[in-house]
C-alpha cells in the first residue's frame, strides 16, 4: 500500500477531464479498484468514486472504511454508507452536490456486473436525464503509458515475481502437488513484499495444455512438464511471468517447442521499442510458430498491458473491441506489457514463457529475469 | 478437483429444468464457474454452459481445454473455440443444434459484466426472438440445500480452514506484516489439501475496523488486535472462518466487545436449526450488540451461505434483492451458512468472529472449530 502524492493525483484528474470531454462524458462512477486508485489514491471493493469533467471527486465507501480512505485518498468529499440503500442515496447526494441533473455518465462496462449496473443507475441515485455509456477505454488510455514513479513500482514488482518464480522452480519435484508449488511461489512473494497476488497458475503433465492452469492436487510425475505463471501485487503494482520445468528429460518435441517459444519471445523483444505496433510483436512470435508447423497450436492474445492490474490495456486488436478498448496505437515509450501470454498447445502438453517488459526508445527493459530455459529437475 | 458422479449431475439438471419452467426460462447460458460446476461437473473461466429446460447441455471452452473438460464434464456436446468470435459462433451453433429460435434466455446478472452480456447476446450468437432475463435466483435455489456428498466436502473444507487458522494464529507476532500472516494461513491451507482459496483478509491495529481487511505490509505492533479471515477451496467446496489475536493485553473495551461478539455468535448457534428464519439469527446477534450500546457499530450482513462459493445464497432479506436473490425462506436442514460476517466496528478498532455451520433438525454442526476466544500473543 502506498500513499500517493497529491500533485500526481491532481495531474491525473486533469488528464482524465480532458479525456472525458473528448469522449463526451460529463461524469464517471468508477467501481474498479485499480481505476479508483489511479485517480484518487485509494481503490477498494464495495466502494465507488464519482469524478466530474470539472475535476470534482466524491468517494463513497462502507462507513467502516471512512477514516482509512480519508488517510489514503484525494477527494472533495468522502461519504460512508451503511448498506446498498445507503450507497444509492449517497450517489444521489453526490449528483446533487455537484449540480449534475443531465449529461452522460461513464461506467466501466468491462467491470460492473449487470446487477451492479442496476444499483449504480438506480432511479433513487442517478438523475433521470443522465444517460449512461461505457468508460472502459477512457480509463485505459490514461493508464497505458506509465509515469516514472509507476515504472519504479513495476521494477519492484518484477523483482518480487522473480523471487516467487525461483522459489516455485526450487520447489518442483516428483510427488508434490501443483498446489504445493503454488504455495512456494505465493509464500516467497509475500515474504519479498507482495501484499497480494492475482491468481497463481501451476499446471503439470497434460494440464500444461490448459489456457488457465489453476492448481489442483495432481501430483507431479516423472516426465511431466510443469508450467508456473505468477502475478504478485507490490505497493499496488503487478507483474506477470511464466516459466517451465521438466521432471527428467523432456521429449525432443517438448524441448524443440520450448526452444522455439523462447526464440520467438526473444525475437519479439528485439522489436519491442517505441513506435512498434502490437501486431508486429504478435506477428514476430506467430510467424515463427507457423513456420515450425505449430499454426494450429496457438491460443490466446500474445500480449497484454501490465500495471496496477496484471492484465490491462493495451490488448491486441482482435481482442480489444470485445473488452471495451479502442484498437491499440503504436506503443509509446514507458508502456509496460507482458509478452508470451499465448502458448504452443499441442494437445497432450503445452509450453509458454512470459515476461513483463517496459517499451523504450532503444528497446525494452525486461523486468522479470529468471533464466528462460526449460529447467530440468 | 473432483470427478462428479453422472447420476448426481443428471438429477441436478432435472431439478434445474423444473426451476427453469417455474421461472419461465427456456434456456440458460451460465458463465459463473460454480454454477457450471454444479450442473455439469466442470466450471472454468472463459467458458460457458448452455442448458435447455429439456435437460440438454452444451459446453463451450477454449480449444486448449477441450480434452480436460471432456474428462470432467457431463454434456451432450462440448465445443472448443479459438477466441471471442469463435465463442459467439459456438453459441449460435448450440442454439441451432437445440432448435431454439425464440423464448427466454437466463443469464447470471450478478456475475456477467455489461460487456460480457454483450458478447453472450451478440446478434451473431443469440437468435433475435430470444429475450433475456436474470437467472441468479434459479441457480441459488438449486444450490442452497446441500446434498450428503456436498456436506462431506464442506466438512473437509472446514478442516482445512482450521489448519490455516491455527497456522495464522501461530504466526502472529510483533514485527511481522499482515501479508506474512496471510502467507502462513495460505501455505498451511495448500499443504492441507486446498487447491485454491478466496481472498485472505489479515488486518491489524486500526485496520481491524475495515469491512475487507486485505493484507498490507503494515507490521504488527504491541497492543494491536489482529483479524484473520480465511476461505480455502478444497475439491471445489469452500469454508469461511474468522478469528482474532491481540499482541499483549487488550483494553477492557476490546476484551468486552470480543466477549460480547462470541456470546452473540453462540446465541445465534443456539437458534440455528431447521425452520429458523435468517432474520431470527440476525436479530439474536444484533439484539445483544444493541443492548450493549453497539447499535451504531454494526456493519454488513450477519449471515451468508457457503458452498462451492464462500459467499452465496441464502443472503439476509435486506441484501438479497440487490444481489438478484429472492427473500430467504426459513432455513431447511443441510443449508450451510457462515454466521459472524458482520462485526462490531468502533472506529479505532473492530472485532469479528465467524464460523461455517450446517443447519440440522436438532441444531447446527459447526464445521470450523478453532477456539473462538481472543488469542493473547
Amino acid at each position: 500500500m502506498i500513499n500517493m502524492d497529491t500533485d500526481i493525483l491532481e495531474r491525473r484528474i486533469e488528464r482524465c477531464c480532458e479525456h472525458m470531454k473528448e469522449a463526451n462524458l460529463d461524469v464517471l462512477i468508477l467501481t474498479k479498484p485499480s481505476n479508483m486508485f489511479y485517480l484518487c489514491g485509494d481503490g477498494r471493493l464495495c466502494s465507488y468514486a464519482m469524478i466530474t469533467n470539472k475535476g470534482q471527486v466524491a468517494i463513497g465507501v462502507p462507513k467502516t472504511d471512512e477514516a482509512d480512505v480519508n488517510q489514503l485518498a484525494r477527494a472533495d468529499v468522502i461519504t460512508g454508507f451503511d448498506d446498498e440503500v445507503g450507497m444509492i442515496h449517497s450517489i444521489a447526494h453526490h449528483f446533487k452536490h455537484f449540480g449534475i441533473i443531465k449529461g452522460v455518465l461513464g461506467l466501466e462496462y468491462t467491470w460492473v456486473t449487470k446487477s451492479m449496473l442496476g444499483m449504480l443507475t438506480h432511479p433513487h441515485g442517478k438523475p433521470e436525464k443522465v444517460t449512461v455509456d461505457d468508460c472502459t477505454h477512457v480509463m485505459s488510455e490514461l493508464r497505458i503509458v506509465k509515469e516514472p514513479g509507476e515504472i519504479q513500482l513495476l521494477i519492484q514488482a518484477g523483482k518480487v515475481a522473480d523471487e516467487g518464480m525461483r522459489a516455485a522452480l526450487d520447489a518442483v519435484k516428483e510427488g508434490i502437488t501443483e498446489s504445493q508449488v503454488a504455495a512456494a511461489a505465493e509464500n516467497a512473494m509475500r515474504q519479498a513484499g507482495a501484499e497480494e497476488f492475482w491468481r497463481t497458475y501451476v499446471a503439470c503433465g497434460g494440464r500444461t495444455n490448459l489456457a488457465h492452469g489453476i492448481p489442483t492436487n495432481r501430483k507431479i510425475q516423472g516426465g511431466d512438464l510443469v508450467m508456473i505463471d505468477i502475478h504478485p501485487i507490490v505497493d499496488n503494482y503487478s507483474s506477470d511471468t511464466c516459466r517451465m520445468a521438466c521432471i527428467g528429460t523432456p521429449t525432443p518435441e517438448q524441448q524443440d517447442a520450448h526452444d522455439l517459444y523462447q526464440k520467438a519471445l526473444e525475437a519479439a523483444f528485439e522489436k519491442a521499442k517505441t513506435g512498434v505496433e502490437m501486431s508486429d510483436l504478435e506477428d514476430a512470435m506467430h510467424g515463427m510458430f507457423n513456420d515450425a508447423g505449430h499454426a494450429d497450436h496457438i491460443f490466446g492474445p500474445t500480449i497484454h498491458g501490465v500495471g496496477i492490474n496484471f492484465e490491462e490495456a493495451p490488448l491486441p486488436s482482435a481482442h480489444a473491441s470485445f473488452h471495451g478498448e479502442k484498437p491499440p496505437l503504436p506503443l509509446e515509450a514507458n508502456t509496460v506489457i507482458a509478452i508470451g501470454n499465448c502458448g504452443i498447445y499441442t494437445g497432450p502438453w503445452g509450453v509458454r514463457i512470459e515476461d513483463t517488459i517496459v517499451i523504450g526508445d532503444n528497446g525494452p527493459t525486461i523486468l522479470t529475469t529468471v533464466p528462460r530455459e526449460l529447467r530440468a529437475i
